[in-house]
């Protein structure tokens, strides 16, 4: 992408922010950044900030040894450069460069920059940009859903390769080692997570893989996705060693009902909590409602979890060009667990989703 | 380790924090959570916060989803567990659990944590833990200075297996690969950064791995590690394509010389600047003292930057046990850069090299 893309973004992000009252936006390492200047450090101990305030040049501090990488990124052309060296005081220097006022500033920036900024400031206050500005990158362009289809494709690709592989009798953890090797062999640059649930630990939502040996009989949740050219997968598929028996085949469906309910609920002008009570009906119908412990899903981009959040309160009214996570789940604990998750974009009269993997009962070895 | 271990380290750390005049911590997801109860769940936009508050017990406020991975934690043990569900406030759950008073606050907690506390709390006050608390984690007990030896063996490893490989005609990229798969064979559970910096990208101390395909004559900085049973790993040799000319041969030289001196510098009483001057003086002497321009070393251990700082201003003790980086380096801007570092430790007397990898000028093909 090329600077005017950066540099529009930007454009539109401070008028955003003056509209919802916003002296600016201060944007630390991170997806704000990776969007609004195409800039991704690692995010660490020394402050690397973008600047953006009304009524001045967009500008960017920079630690010293760092400011010949952030001068190669096209995005960065345009914006004042002022680095700082150990030993000074880089919040001394932004204080320097913002007026009084209210800044939304990023999410994950490290409390103790924010702490340093509200000692180096007068008269400024600080909102997190996800709750001042939470749809800054909600709506995605043609050439971000792009990145994201194929990002889904290879997740897809991934669940293709590994329920041809051997589940009974190897551990949680190898089957965690397989997905992290396919998801990198079919593209992604990054794999951020490899969550295998077997039996009883697929009743834990977050259970990572541990060394538990899968055995026949279980359900098995696998939840993993990473990053492919900036741009992240997640998705979750149950899949059984052996024929399900009845009980599990059947929350399978009523889980996989849900999904499909929550996926038509999506539209244009729907709010975000809408597409929640929809898989939310399904499964409380079925009798299962209080094993259905999460959300039914968050956004999606350079972020793996963004907003919009598809929960109860989240009233954001969904337009073209969102994506987020469909992914309702049922957890019957010490027993077993069965969740089912594509990630879905608002189209202009509905929604499509962005991983095509079988979403039909798939029995392993 | 087993749970006393934890609450034992938690202990210590709320009378560390009374000492300071503080009314407690608290801890989110990262390093510090990972020292004070073995937990580590990814960090994301639910709160996981471990409030250390004085006059009552500790604390453990999960995601409802993620209970069950927390009770299965042996370092959670003793901690009073509180779960809470989408779509309830986390921060007003804290806000009952807390007193008035000032807390610190781990440094990584993502500022909209932190305002929305702010927020929900009344007559409380936040410091960042690494202002308040810089060393709560800084002095290694005797099982963490073995586990940080064993990762700096496997660097060590890591860069011998590497100087074999061609790199006149192979990308940055190439071998950052090479380097990232060969801290996994080497037993990294993961890798963090393979930094390869050729020719004049040698010269930006922190430009990554990029398309540029290594010469014949260049100085190649090799700076990779990743974290091997929790604990960090962080080595950085530079390395010559054919025999190098008079002029890097003597930066190398001198880098070396400056490396050697900050090492014979540390020692308990020592102040953390004292290791930073040291090596300092050496470049200033041969006349290259604007081209160093980055401290001298950072503290290691759960974490791959903490403190203690080896920088002018860090005017930190040095006592028996803790650890950190010496990495002085020499960057002449368009041309090349030469940089050298080891994890070293204070002991009794004066200190231990963590890594062994070999110092001496290589040539590689």
């Amino acid at each position: 992408m090329n600077a005017e893309r950066f540099a529009d973004r930007r454009r539109r992000a401070l008028e955003a922010a003056e509209e919802a009252g916003l002296a600016g936006l201060l944007v630390t390492p991170g997806a704000d950044l990776a969007y609004l200047a195409g800039y991704a450090p690692l995010p660490l101990e020394r402050l690397t900030l973008l600047g953006l305030s009304s009524g001045r040049d967009p500008f960017l501090v920079v630690p010293a040894l760092e400011r010949p990488a952030a001068e190669a990124v096209p995005g960065v052309e345009g914006l004042e450069l002022i680095d700082w060296r150990d030993g000074q005081s880089p919040y001394e220097t932004v204080a320097g460069l913002i007026r009084a006022g209210r800044f939304a500033i990023t999410d994950q920036t490290w409390s103790s920059h924010l702490l340093a900024l509200g000692q180096a400031t007068e008269d400024c206050m600080f909102v997190a940009v996800g709750r001042a500005l939470p749809l800054l990158r909600a709506v995605k362009d043609p050439e971000e859903l792009e990145l994201l289809r194929a990002a889904g494709q290879a997740a897809d690709a991934t669940f293709a390769d590994v329920v041809d592989l051997a589940f009974a009798g190897r551990r949680e953890s190898d089957v965690a080692g397989d997905l992290d090797r396919l998801l990198r062999e079919r593209g992604h640059d990054r794999v951020d997570f490899t969550i295998v649930g077997s039996g009883p630990n697929a009743a834990s939502p977050h259970h990572e893989a541990g060394e538990r040996t899968i055995e026949a009989g279980d359900a098995v949740v696998m939840d993993f996705g990473g990053v492919r050219q900036g741009y992240c997968s997640d998705i979750t598929r149950t899949v059984f060693v052996g024929e399900p028996d009845e009980e599990k085949r059947n929350v399978y469906e009523v889980v996989s009902a849900a999904q499909q309910a929550a996926f038509e609920a999506v539209r244009p002008g729907a709010l975000a909590q809408d597409v929640d009570r929809a898989a939310r009906a399904v499964i409380t119908e079925a009798g299962y409602g209080e094993r259905f412990v999460h959300r039914t899903g968050h956004g999606i981009g350079l972020e793996v979890h963004e907003p919009p959040y598809i929960v109860e309160g989240d009233e954001t009214v969904l337009l073209q060009g969102m994506t987020f996570s469909d992914e309702p789940g049922i957890y019957l604990p010490r027993r077993f667990g069965v969740r089912i998750e594509d990630q879905v974009a608002v189209t202009a009269e509905g929604a499509e989703r962005l991983n095509g993997a079988s979403r039909e009962v798939t029995v392993v070895s």
